[in-house]
């Protein structure tokens, strides 16, 4: 009777706002291993090497940091319109249509109730190398470069919520996205919901705010292709005097292979592996993780530091 | 108007025949690091540790090789009669409802027009480890053993066909899956076909038969985590006296990093890594390499060995 | 004029105590991957499949654990003669010649100045693998068995000393070590100091005993081929119920990747990449860190864990 | 009795000639990942970022290819000169003391009987970053970069002989060279030897010329930490169209991880993993392969290309 919902085919890019735009811009580029597709007065647009659309960041100048809008591509404009009509039938507050704009067609905006704008769009522009990026293989959508990172794809993003149940209702209900795993507090309140539109495990990870945000950004994360390939990233950071956070080290929750990295203006990059593993089961029944689960670690132990808990962007005042 | 189909979830098990059921059977547990669930007089069935069904194969006594189905899980019940109804309107052979057996529910058969069967079933029976087998984290199927090999889960088979454009035709009709790559032959026919029902690269690849035979397989693939597992198992292999027919090596088709070995009984079984490559776009257009670009041999330039052409099972005469 | 001492050829074997043999030697042979050449009534001798002598640890029953003896093996039995010499000549405490044994012939023994028990000697027992352990190819001592965390050597160890500047002078003298690199307090004391007597770039690590104790032990290194071959142990130490206590991660000092476990008695065990590193130079001057250089953490940011500087084994009464 | 012989420190550089210099340095530089220590009109002296002395690659301009001097390090001036009376003593070819020269101080040269050019020296330059190569852990000789290939060290070089057992009994008699691994052909003579002067697997291997040259040489290889690093640089060296002769796989001589390709004048180059190997037995007998066990291919089964028998440098006339 109940299908799974097959409208939104995956997370396309991220708009992440930086106060000090010419050293994210080197740091994405230079040193994590983006290309830059267009660039004009306010934005730069990068994508990893085997990311197929145009961009899959948008970095854009700004007083202050975090994330300005998230984007998903619908899988056809009639599965688009579908998403509409079910968004504005619903309780969350909807934005309208925007104007094809540089990389994508018409996109259709809305909101989560903690004030993160998200959009969807079916009409894309694929990226078309320019002779010096053409790779040898042409399954992929640019050659391997081997600079930086060079990550494969765009992997995910984790957004903080006050209230991670209703970020919950409104991922089901406006993007049909699926819970594949979620942190149950001891209070009864969710601490944690990871969603997938796709057979990624996630696309897009919700964990409680802390600070008193509001529509803050925790972290955006690329895909390599391999778990070494962060290893040897690590040593490219602290090469590069980057932030690294914590890690590299294997989630428990996911079990994905991880290293967080902080970019110069302080948004909060990770470095992923999941391995071989995907969502393929349809009826997937979410992995429930309790407090107790919680307190051993991650995998093999690593104890969270605590700025995982306290830094987003933008900052609150008092972690400035 | 034309939307994407999302009837069939993935790829579920496939059943291999073996004249030699001993020694495959030592071959897939100890070597190849697979774990049985069930055993009967005529079949072990088998999964990865991080196969969540019953089963991903069924290894069956024979007096001969090669394969008896293959099975695709259905996203649900409603899809699968979708499924069901598509085969029956179509012109391709149908063999009707098979009763609730072993590790899932009842299954729809049909075939393609080269005899090898198929079933498409929704209900299922999920893997419920043993105490011994219980995993540390709760979102993997089984414990890690690293037993052999030890892959994470099914990734692909590879049959063969007189031809392959009607094997598309086949599995587009029935199945509604998609082409990701192909080769195009100068004499205008299709060499090979890879298709997905879902994110994965690929699911099922079909390759023109040179041997004269029906029916016939040519491979089933699991995948592991890293590419480091493949070159562990390479020495794994060997040490087991296991004949490595080629690789390891990147397939140019795909980007696939890739083991071929031959189980005792003479099926070809490979390991295999995609890394963080998946097929997100909706609208994906296939890859067609020509007899040229086959001609570089593999990715890096491995040329690829001669039995690859020949060797499939059950083996034709003159090849035995 | 001043010539490198080359003696002494490399690190032998450790004998380590348990009071919990079964445990201990289930987790050595089944989870860690070392293989049993002999075993009598009061220890069994283990080595790495690549160990090309009867043992590389000796395992030995006792009501307490920690390490009872340490043996390097000389390049000869004129080198092993002009050792015996220096000692003899030295004020470091001597225990004379003990009679050829398990494994190897004559060895002089005597003590540093923190009762830890060396032994040196020339004439030894090569591995012999009973025909189900000959590998397929021949350069390697033991087929590679894929068993646990499978490591391919004997590595280094590390032992605590109240005094680091009187332990250097003792491995200068005794061994004719070359220190590679070393901890500078800001106290004017050494923290830590690292030895080799070949071209690896440590044997033999030495750290500061802050629990009072005496003769103890920090932990011994096995050397896996990949850092891959780490993280998958990872997963086996986990699943294992193994104490994780910290890593993977990269050192600071050596750059070495690592993974330090407790084995079921206590004794702290470490798996550990060097990667391509070695110590060429024969004029290598010792690598000096200071306090201020440890207060970076690990070489990717990890803090080191509490226990790592109290735990030693035998435990002190207060840890207990 | 007899000792091993100790005086030769480790391979410390390899002078290459090409007649593509410009095309060769852009590889050695960009692709590869050398770094440029000094240019003068004729020669570019490069190293890899771990290798500790002012260069281990002297690319010279030349109208021809190959190998212009192959140099080793002494472990002291004392050692040193004790190889040099031995070498004045023996049969081979001296040319003499060369002055302090760029990058070492004086040094003795002497040749094989196939007129391949040896150096010996002892003082040297060692590397001294500049400020933007400094690296930020202080125990590696340069920063890492992980720009190309970026190998750690050189490993080794591999010089054609007609007669490899006089080639041996040079290796022996002039550096005090060990044989570690040798091919003993069915006809009685040595297809191939494997030398090495301190605890790596070899430095220097000898294999028959086929070709009926002299002086001829057939690759230089550099050592990565990771067999990863070699699967990544794969695709480095396909997207530079660097022609890729074979490989990534496993020898089976000596079990390293390999990767051959040519650089843009022809000279061949490798990048080898050893893993955890080396040749730590003080008395280690050389395996011995014969021509039935090379007809197994390598490790896994590959078997050896064509060009790799046929193709040294500078090339014969009749593969020109």
């Amino acid at each position: 009777m109940s299908e799974p919902c097959f409208d939104i085919a995956h997370l396309a890019h991220v708009e992440l706002l930086t106060n000090k735009f010419e050293q994210s811009l080197d740091f994405f580029t230079r040193v994590f291993g983006l290309t830059i597709t267009e660039q004009d007065a306010q934005s730069a647009y990068l994508r990893a090497f085997d990311d197929y659309e145009h961009h899959s960041l948008k970095l854009t100048r700004s007083h202050t940091t975090g994330v300005a809008h998230i984007a998903y591509r619908a899988t056809s404009e009639v599965a688009l319109q579908r998403r509409v009509n079910a968004i504005e039938e619903s309780r969350f507050k909807t934005l309208g249509w925007i104007e094809p704009g540089i990389g994508h067609g018409r996109a259709f905006r809305f909101e989560d109730p903690f004030d993160h704008v998200f959009e969807i769009y079916f009409d894309t522009v694929k990226y078309r190398p320019p002779e010096t990026e053409k790779p040898k293989l042409k399954n992929i959508a640019q050659r391997y470069h081997g600079r930086g990172a060079s990550p494969r794809r765009i992997d995910h993003l984790n957004l903080l919520a006050a209230d991670v149940s209703e970020f919950q209702s409104f991922m089901e209900t406006c993007l049909g996205s699926r819970v594949t795993e979620m942190i149950q507090l001891d209070n009864g309140r969710l601490g944690g919901c990871w969603f997938t539109v796709n057979n990624k495990t996630y696309d897009l990870a919700c964990t409680e705010e802390h600070g008193g945000g509001n529509g803050r950004f925790h972290h955006v994360t690329y895909a390599v292709d391999q778990r070494e390939d962060i290893l040897r990233a690590a040593d490219i950071f602290l090469e590069n005097d980057v932030h690294i956070e914590t890690g590299p080290h294997k989630h428990a929750i996911q079990g994905t292979f991880f290293l967080y990295v902080w970019e110069p203006a302080g948004n909060r990059v990770e470095l992923a592996n999941a391995g071989a593993r995907l969502i393929l089961a349809p009826d997937w029944q979410p992995i429930v993780w309790t407090e107790a689960d919680r307190k051993k670690g991650q995998a093999w132990g690593l104890k969270t530091i605590e700025t995982f808990h306290t830094h987003g962007t933008p900052p609150m005042k008092k972690e400035q």
